[in-house]
């Protein structure tokens, strides 16, 4: 994985953070606890933009069954641009 | 921005590329061309995981008319995960 860019690089970081919390499906899915842990622990700041966790997670169904796929993490990671981000900046 | 955490700061790197590269758009959207220039000049390695580039901005329509929004492009940038990310360790 030489020579990857910054941005190259930082979409490794989001995906490797999927697979690291996604013990229980093996790198395919998080469960509901994994997603909290995730959030809690990886997106302190960006998590509020997401809305709220425990909102987010009884979504997601029964605790026991739910899956978060990886398609469906990465969505809610790009609701979590911080409000900086999104375009508050002059134009 | 103080104290993010790596996978936050991963984030908005990516965010921020979008931003970048959204000038005729003013950060709302790519126009195809500079959809082009994003992936030839920042994902050299894992743009060839989206797929061709010319038959995706193909596929956006009219150049002069065709823009990739923030959803898209975030999308596309999920799509993008080099095949070692993707579970090709042993299960």
């Amino acid at each position: 994985v030489a020579e990857l860019t910054d941005v190259e690089q930082a979409i490794e970081t989001v995906i490797n953070q999927f697979h690291c919390y996604a013990v229980k499906g093996q790198k395919e899915y998080l469960t509901p606890n994994e997603m909290r842990e995730l959030v809690v622990q990886k997106l302190p700041h960006l998590g509020k933009c997401v809305g709220p966790l425990d909102e987010k997670i009884e979504c997601m169904g029964d605790p026991d069954e739910a899956k978060l796929e990886f398609g469906e993490y990465w969505d809610m990671m790009g609701d979590a641009k911080a409000p900086e981000a999104s375009g508050s900046a002059p134009r």
